[in-house]
């Protein structure tokens, strides 16, 4: 398997591989705009796990410690990017949360 | 900021820097196990966005296969982890959305 890849890599040159980690990087950050619009559009994140969003923005934040340790532009460029994101649906998410509680208990 | 960074980054040494890496690749994927329970808990994906979840995933099958071409360990293993779970929260998705309608039009 690793072989085959490898041999196959050798046909791809790594500008295609390259072309390939950037496409992953802009398929992973742009997912999270239909997300962010999402929640803006229903005013509510039920349905989304506050957790997830935390540990998910921890993490973005320790790629992009990783990109600029290391100055790869594409983890630095589509990280920062999704920090961005990610820290806005947790922002959303405690002021929807809140605000459907109020509704509950008046 | 990037001198400073560099600096620092040679004062932290290769192998902090590979754990950085490995830290934050551990958040953003176990990050999608309380999602998946609280779906599963909710039987409800509403507020999850379909097109989200699909480009993420589209994404990570992507950056699995970088990953593979370019022989990067943390990249594949992790990648295969989050893999399986955003095609689960796909599914679930699919799958209690289409519920939610038989409940509104019989």
């Amino acid at each position: 398997m690793s072989l085959v890849l490898q041999t196959a890599a050798m046909h791809l040159g790594s500008a295609r591989i390259d072309d390939l980690g950037y496409a992953a990087a802009l398929l992973t950050t742009a997912a999270y705009v239909p997300q962010l619009v999402r929640v803006l559009r229903l005013r509510s994140a039920r349905d989304i796990s506050l957790p997830t969003f935390l540990m998910f923005a921890i993490g973005v934040f320790f790629w992009l410690l990783y990109g600029l340790y290391t100055g790869s532009r594409p983890i630095i460029a589509s990280n920062s990017v999704t920090l961005v994101l990610a820290v806005s649906i947790v922002v959303l998410k405690l002021r929807y949360d809140r605000n459907s509680m109020r509704e509950i208990v008046p």
